[in-house]
């Protein structure tokens, strides 16, 4: 993995992965103490930044792999946006989700065309079933992370960033963090083009297993896999090819509470117009509640998606009011 | 009122005034029938496009009468505007604004440093307040959209929309409008750079005095300036100034119902995480339930502000859930 696959995803993204826009609000650098700057992957197609990694996999197969179709495992972000590249390439996509997968992310997947297989997390094994499918109808898998073709892909956000920070900028750059693609794809593209830009990766208070990882020096599981409102982020433990390059350019790993990632899902509403799910919203909500664990003048967020139900933002809305 | 004034206006307003992302969802286009893009103003710095227009005319003020102060009558965004621009000058400003306007709109004025002075719709006389302010402090009176400079600064969003479309685009662009401000600017800004794209006005029914006035071939009053949920775009009837450019250059205008507005909310919610304000929405309504009144393959629109209560925002996504 170096930031020339980066750079190639780069290339075939161009004219279709949108270049998200970075937020601020007087009112969030006054919580914060500092500049806060928000990267909206929120607003980037499908959805969250997971369209980024989907079509620099799809797109990156050889033409006849591609026709016999895709194949991925998902709670719903890196669903819509393996469906959607693959969409965007005729290709067909079969996507395994969990049965109790918020309702927009199955509606959303099944918009986009996917052929959505539901299976029940407490009795069903999803490794076997998605074995069984890309053996029996010959579909490509694509993993939702540890997969260098994603890494590369998630790693085109870093790019854009560092773009806007400048070669010279100093800043910690917060990710919302699950198995550590997009944190360790934004990692490696700042080490080549902002070296000054550190990543910290965020997750759910209790489902730290990154933050453990990085602090034990070796990978460490988390004890359940549920009970947070953050599931675009609940991951059993970081990957393989993530864990290295996470431990090798990152800063020591952040963890918030639902309370609080609703809490920023509310102030993302009131102050930046944004729609942000729990799992997108945690970044934001480690810049704001968690100052004195971040150096410098300018903080970096990306909020990075907002594939939320209704109901659960009318919750974030009502509990945490200006 | 000419192309001139809205190029300058985006010189002063390089580094300052966010160039905002055009947005899609194949959701929306099919709805529509046809390709929907969505310029998003409610990403703007205060959440509506008021601020081009507000920094235009306080950059263009000479300093020592800048820095006496400024003074702007509005119900919310065009207070915003003004505020958030006189404050990055480092000038103060008095903003008149009626006691029922949103909250989240008088308290994001005072977050910004406005000096707000609220009087009572029924009773009291804004002009007059108004002009004893301007008169007894010395401080520049900023019309919401009947004033050159204002003009020119909302224009800038149709050069940027000229720039994605191409000069060889061909579309209807669908502007939420209230005195025509922006209307107008955008018209200006699209003859001279991309002709083939015509404004259409989009009002709330029952106070479309733009559609009612450009109809009738003269200025129509509406005949109230109460009762609707679209508080950004009440306006009592089109600007001296704007009037002549829309007519000059516009198409028939168009009206939605409060109720449309909403389920444009909770659609632009969903499929573009974007949180709008009844006022912003209405020309997303309009793309998306008026699909006879349009022409082309492909619709425009802007979503000009996002300045809702979670009280309000959360009634539209509960009455029109997916």
């Amino acid at each position: 993995m170096n930031i020339d696959a980066i750079r190639a995803a780069a290339d075939r993204a161009a004219g279709v992965v949108r270049r998200t826009p970075m937020l601020s609000s007087p009112r969030l650098d006054a919580i914060a103490g500092r500049r806060v700057l928000v990267k909206a992957e929120s607003l980037q197609q499908t959805g969250s930044f997971k369209f980024r990694g989907g079509w620099a996999a799809v797109s990156a197969l050889d033409p006849k792999t591609r026709r016999r179709g895709v194949l991925a495992c998902s709670s719903g972000n890196h669903a819509q946006g393996v469906a959607m590249a693959a969409r965007m390439h005729d290709a067909p996509a079969v996507i395994v989700m969990p049965a109790d997968a918020p309702r927009s992310k199955i509606d959303g997947t099944r918009a986009l065309g996917g052929e959505v297989v539901l299976y029940d997390r407490a009795t069903e094994d999803r490794d076997a079933i998605a074995a069984d499918l890309a053996h029996r109808r010959d579909l490509t898998l694509i993993l939702p992370f540890d997969d260098p073709q994603v890494i590369a892909g998630q790693g085109t956000v870093g790019l854009e960033i560092a773009e806007e920070a400048g070669r010279d900028g100093r800043a910690d750059v917060l990710v919302c963090c699950g198995g550590g693609g997009l944190a360790s794809g934004v990692a490696l593209a700042l080490e080549a083009e902002a070296p000054g830009l550190r990543v910290r990766t965020v997750e759910p208070a209790g489902f730290d297993d990154v933050a453990r990882s990085l602090s034990a020096g070796r990978i460490v599981r988390n004890g359940r896999l549920s009970g947070s409102r953050c599931d675009a982020i609940l991951t059993p433990q970081p990957g393989a090819l993530t864990f290295p390059i996470l431990q090798r350019l990152c800063g020591p790993g952040m963890a918030v509470t639902d309370d609080e990632a609703m809490q920023a899902m509310a102030l993302a509403f009131a102050h930046l117009k944004l729609v942000l799910e729990p799992g997108g919203a945690v970044a934001l909500a480690a810049a704001l509640f968690r100052p004195q664990s971040v150096t410098g003048d300018t903080v970096i967020c990306v909020a990075t998606g907002g594939n939320v139900d209704a109901c659960a933002f009318t919750v974030a809305l009502i509990t945490h009011a200006d």
